[in-house]
């Protein structure tokens, strides 16, 4: 059944697969009065990109956003926002491999038995192409939230396999993005040192035709208290979601989240304080949301994402009739999503509360 | 904004606080000819009900579920089911304090900054008396996927604090519920020694005024390959939605989790098989789900609780105008919510398979 | 699949059928601070009760209101309200007859051919009894309304068979319960006259073991300018889903309606004037909106419902098994449905209002 | 709010606006397997082109739709659909005349009141240019209930101003389309003497700078008992929804409609009987739905359509700043929608029915 729409009052509607031939998003419920162009959605399509660096997949897309309506005169009207994203690269390596053979940790095997047909030019729709259509949608997410509240979404690396950094919590989108020396912080995390540990480390397992997973935290800063409903529609459900709804992610916390299963009561608990007028608390380990309701504190969320499940090497499966048989995925290689993954969970992360913040003023 | 319903094709909403007249549920989408009792209900609302050992909270109800609609001699006549559980112990022991001052880790700041008022009776809607009318609805949906696949849906506590069990994945209900002496299992946790040790520990904290956090895990076998879609509405982000719409969850992983973060490929992806002419997998780090879809292997999900904010011991906090002051919870003392965690934790999964096999069926 | 809800920031799902144990509504999305009593409910429920004169149903139900959350203190809270109305005259009189034969013109054939399986003692959910659940909810949505922005609906009868009222467009709620006389105006049409003759047509009908059809004319006033969606959910469109999902709605228009099809442009267009620095338009054959959006003119909508299709006098029909037979229905005979549908109507028209009113908010 | 969605099981998004880039449909829900080109599209989308014919505005577009995602080797995959048509013939004659003047009968003031600003380039989101959109949609749920149960849906016109046509209710597509000539039905009547006085009526309306209404009929056969929800989303009020979301749409009923409010019950009623075992009906007064819920009788639905309201005559209105004036629309003048309204309002019966059939397979 449908499942392409995301959101209530900041609604979401993507299409679109790997191999046909473009990617698109409506965003529906965007408020007038938005400055937005396409160069906006640009830098962040831009931070997704393939290509971007060499520890990256190297699909060869340029990923340009087309705006096809809802904007007019540099502002957005209050009507539905569609972006087009062309698909260029959509040579397909091995069709034949993949339309027999069900790769493993893939969704070959799932999208057959749900559908009977499966589009087997490539992932299809559980590529992760199909993101560049939410990055977009992100992207204006931002833009609202910026404008309505001055709301900022920033998202980095903490761990790429057992390489563990070290992220302070007022860490800016610059330092994500360019390290000291000038240069590009390829893989999206500010601990200088540990990033360059997490590059040598994903370099390593690309000679080995492995990959290796890791762990982003996404914080969205300047957030109003009030924000989620009490109960479903907690905005930390809603979070959850979102992020699950990315390809690879297999865990989510927020706050000092697992970690607090082996706490006490008394130690886990923040203290509320009065700050100039303002309720706050004096720690941060409900990392911004009670009740499942934005308290006015950072919102600190943090996902688990499994190593890509393509690998160049040689790996045992079976085929559609049930043979076994062993495939090696000859399309690019992509041996750590991490730093791409970045940009697709802020994304997610800036529409959940754009939503939620439009659902709040329908209080 | 409204945000009391879960679901698309099995509708989950529910009304109703902690100190009001009751509960509300109505279940919307079931199918005709499920057969339904008010017994049915009973049994899950008893393993969720306050006071059903001593070391859960003690509130005296009795929880009995009347069903208001929808069942016919018998059976589900494919209307809503409505379900009422009636409030008993209504009695708040400490209305001026939590009327005037904000409990730490609760929802009543957060409430007052989405709403403006606040029932001060008790949580109010953030309590978790309203997790009586989804557990109700979520025995509805186990009738159901028994009834049309044959699914089953086990909870059980994996984690109190420090005290870390081992579970065998193909634990039965009987072994959650009762000990091999036969005398009920009151913490869930089928690992016999470390269930002691669980005990053990919730009784000391107790006796310290504390709380203490832990883990829950919940299988979900014999759901069908298939259900679950493609993009937004992947099984694994509903059934990550569902569990942190519950009180106190902070963290979810499915399958291997969080430590995939730390796999390379190779290590991670499950190789599939042919058995007896079934595709399977020889491992289950997916969890049961692959893009985001079930694959027929269990689906095997993991929460983590914090410990329960309502402290009888003293805290530091602020009242309503901003005035540092101290709290004590006078009410009854949760040390630990796991126990009563588990069957809310399986209503909301057994709620959420319900859904998505339905959406199959309109594929 | 679940259909019981309606609205999307005003949401209203129902239960319940005519000879289950009650009917519930829960309201989710009603904003906090609304004064709200069961007194306030109880007006319209009465308004709509069985029995309320001589020429409506005779079934005996008190229908009192109990509201089970959602309100703290005489306001809401913002959280859902519940509302249960417990049936009463649960008798049903031709079990056997509708358990196996289909009424002619009623719900029991299409049930069967949905569910398999009917709850056969009366309507079941297809009856006018569920229509007390969103009578309920109507009544909380005029108060919002109300409180709101001054908003006020009214409805009255403007036709029984051929008999046609007169009714000027800024007819009172007063002058639509109560006669000049000060007795009760129990067909609710303020045209005394026409009134009178709908009475004595009623009557007739009745004696002749028969039921009559008519329209009802919906009156929204104070509704601002701006509310409904440029699409899909054009006010418009929402209004007619409302009054079409209420039971024997077989026509609906708004504004000069089905006249409009043989007008010219010219003389259907109403002229915008300014008027005291508010605009308006000189006439209201638009009916209060433009585009599907209300233009602040006042909303005119009219209903037309069909003759009442349970008949005390024979008419011939089938059994289950197709098998020719008679069926005379041995309930209570409601010779004609308007007098009740008034308050029905006006329920529905004040939900859609209320919801698209808290739509526009998260603009 | 969000508003741009219809559907839930076969969900329709569209974005774009008369002036923009382009209008774009995302189709989210549709089944695998359904065989599906851009030619089937382009079908339905001639229909409802402008230029078309001398009787309708002379815009000229070509509107070649382009399906983006979804399909595969000829067939539908399951994943959402979308379609692109791009907008060509962009000049907008009187800029400056909208921009500062509300056009009587349209939703520029609405528009302002909602959005505060509002595209004035043409008539926006509002325009009638939207709808190809949806009518690309309505050709993918044609071939949808087509394949899944041999459904049919057939639209015509029946009145224009005060020519009224007789239309046997077994009429055909090609009947609808083409005289006995073999030339176009250019204003879609298959009453061939009332659609020559009906052209001639257009043409004089069009001479004198006017506009004129009319009433469309469509029917739906094949459709199988039991589509529909019992309460709010009954078939008639998702239909009815569908109905009035088309432009100029000022009323709508099914079956016997507002003639059935001087009927008696005894007259209004009809007769089931048994057909070779298949439940059926003497007469279709209620055209084909009981309870909301389908017969199996073919689904017959009336719209009322108000003369367009652009005109090239001079109309009284006032300027955004209050101030008296006048308008005289200098774009391209549609004496008559009622022959593109056709496939317009087939479409949104046909999405309407393609979701229901889907939701009642999750029954």
């Amino acid at each position: 059944m449908a499942g392409s729409t995301f959101g209530t009052a900041f609604r979401v509607t993507t299409a679109g697969e790997s191999h046909g031939p473009g990617n698109v998003v409506i965003v529906d419920g965007c408020p007038p009065g938005i400055p937005l162009t396409e160069e906006d959605l640009q830098v962040d399509l831009d931070r997704r990109r393939p290509g971007q660096s060499k520890i990256v997949t190297q699909r060869k897309e340029s990923d340009r956003a087309e705006i096809l309506s809802g904007v007019f005169e540099g502002k957005t009207t209050g009507t539905p926002i569609a972006v087009l994203v062309r698909n260029e690269d959509q040579k397909s390596r091995d069709y034949a491999d993949i339309a027999e053979k069900y790769r493993p940790g893939h969704a070959d095997y799932t999208f057959d038995a749900k559908f009977g047909v499966r589009d087997y030019r490539g992932g299809g729709r559980s590529s992760a192409r199909e993101t560049v259509a939410r990055t977009a949608a992100g992207a204006i997410a931002k833009k609202l939230i910026a404008q309505a509240f001055g709301g900022e979404v920033v998202g980095y690396v903490t761990a790429v396999g057992d390489v563990i950094a070290k992220v302070p919590s007022d860490v800016t989108l610059a330092q994500v993005e360019t390290l000291p020396s000038g240069e590009p912080n390829v893989v999206r995390c500010p601990d200088v040192e540990a990033a360059a540990r997490m590059v040598e480390l994903i370099e390593k397992v690309r000679k080995d035709q492995d990959s290796i997973g890791g762990v982003a935290e996404i914080v969205a800063r300047g957030v109003p208290a009030g924000l989620g409903e009490p109960v479903f529609d907690k905005l930390k459900s809603d979070l959850a979601k979102a992020l699950f709804s990315l390809p690879a992610v297999v865990g989510v916390e927020y706050g000092a989240g697992f970690s607090l299963a082996t706490m006490r009561g008394s130690e886990a608990n923040d203290v509320f304080v009065a700050n100039d007028g303002v309720v706050t608390t004096e720690t941060n380990r409900h990392g911004g949301m009670l009740g499942g309701i934005s308290s006015g504190m950072p919102i600190v969320l943090r996902a688990a994402v499994k190593p890509t499940s393509s690998l160049p090497r040689e790996q045992r499966t079976i085929t559609k009739d049930l043979e076994a048989t062993t495939i090696r995925t000859r399309g690019r290689h992509d041996p750590c999503l991490l730093p791409r993954f970045v940009p697709m969970a802020e994304a997610m992360v800036a529409i959940t509360i754009a939503d939620h913040w439009l659902r709040q003023r329908a209080r």
